[in-house]
């Protein structure tokens, strides 16, 4: 357990200090278990004009989630992962705090994404991350990510 | 000039205030001519893990300038407007700044939007937004927007 809670906080780390917004917005990694990935952020930073959660603040929690999948998945901080394109639905009002969940793709999916990888030195996957709340769906996000690896020094 | 300036330092003043995540990105308001709303933020607390923008950065600058030009559009920022749904499509890294252009709808269809929403209390209405930089679009963003009347008390 010790280990996997330091490499939670190491990844946070890795968030604040490379993506500087997800520390005003108080992004926190709940849990990572190879199968989803859980992010939480406070409504108090993120809040809209209605005292809800800020639909930019869910689509970047949504975007940094896929982004966290594809690091763990890959175990290399340094690869270059790009989102693609995205799709967010918006369902319901999020009403306390921002949790994100990215969704794993199915094994034979995550298979052929690494294979590519290693083979071509680029592959592109889609992400499915769902932002929840009283166990409802209150957003959906897909987004395509692009992983590349970086050129050689 | 002053009364349009006046007007864009209010705007930008009221995104800070309602929805805070907008004062830690560093969001200015930059212009608003009746046809385009153009926000701007800075790079430095909106990078990515590559010192490009975030991905989650441009998707909450363009849900800003969605809710921006419907809150110009109706002149009433006490109108319920909610974010619907979105696709981004992510064509190339941003490097500099980051410019949002917010772009109002054709004049029938602002014309259809503004006659439901008050025949019926709600309506809604697909807004394009684009991130530019170097006169070439780095990502270009479709969303629909729903404005309620707020109850009465």
């Amino acid at each position: 357990m010790e280990a996997v809670k330091t490499d939670l906080r190491e990844t946070e780390a890795f968030f604040h200090r490379v993506i500087p917004i997800t520390r005003a917005m108080g992004v926190r990694v709940i849990s990572y278990d190879g199968a989803t990935l859980v992010l939480e952020a406070p409504l108090a930073p993120n809040h809209n004009h209605l005292g809800t959660a800020f639909g930019g603040s869910l689509t970047a929690m949504a975007t940094l989630a896929g982004y966290g999948l594809l690091w763990l998945e890959l175990g290399d901080p340094g690869a270059h992962v790009v989102i693609r394109e995205s799709s967010a639905n918006f369902r319901r009002p999020v009403l306390k705090s921002i949790r994100a969940i990215g969704h794993r793709p199915a094994e034979e999916e995550v298979l052929r994404f690494r294979q590519e990888f290693a083979r071509k030195g680029k592959a592109r996957m889609e992400i499915r991350v769902t932002i929840e709340e009283d166990e409802a769906v209150a957003m959906e996000f897909l987004a395509t990510f692009v992983a590349v690896h970086p050129p050689q020094p």
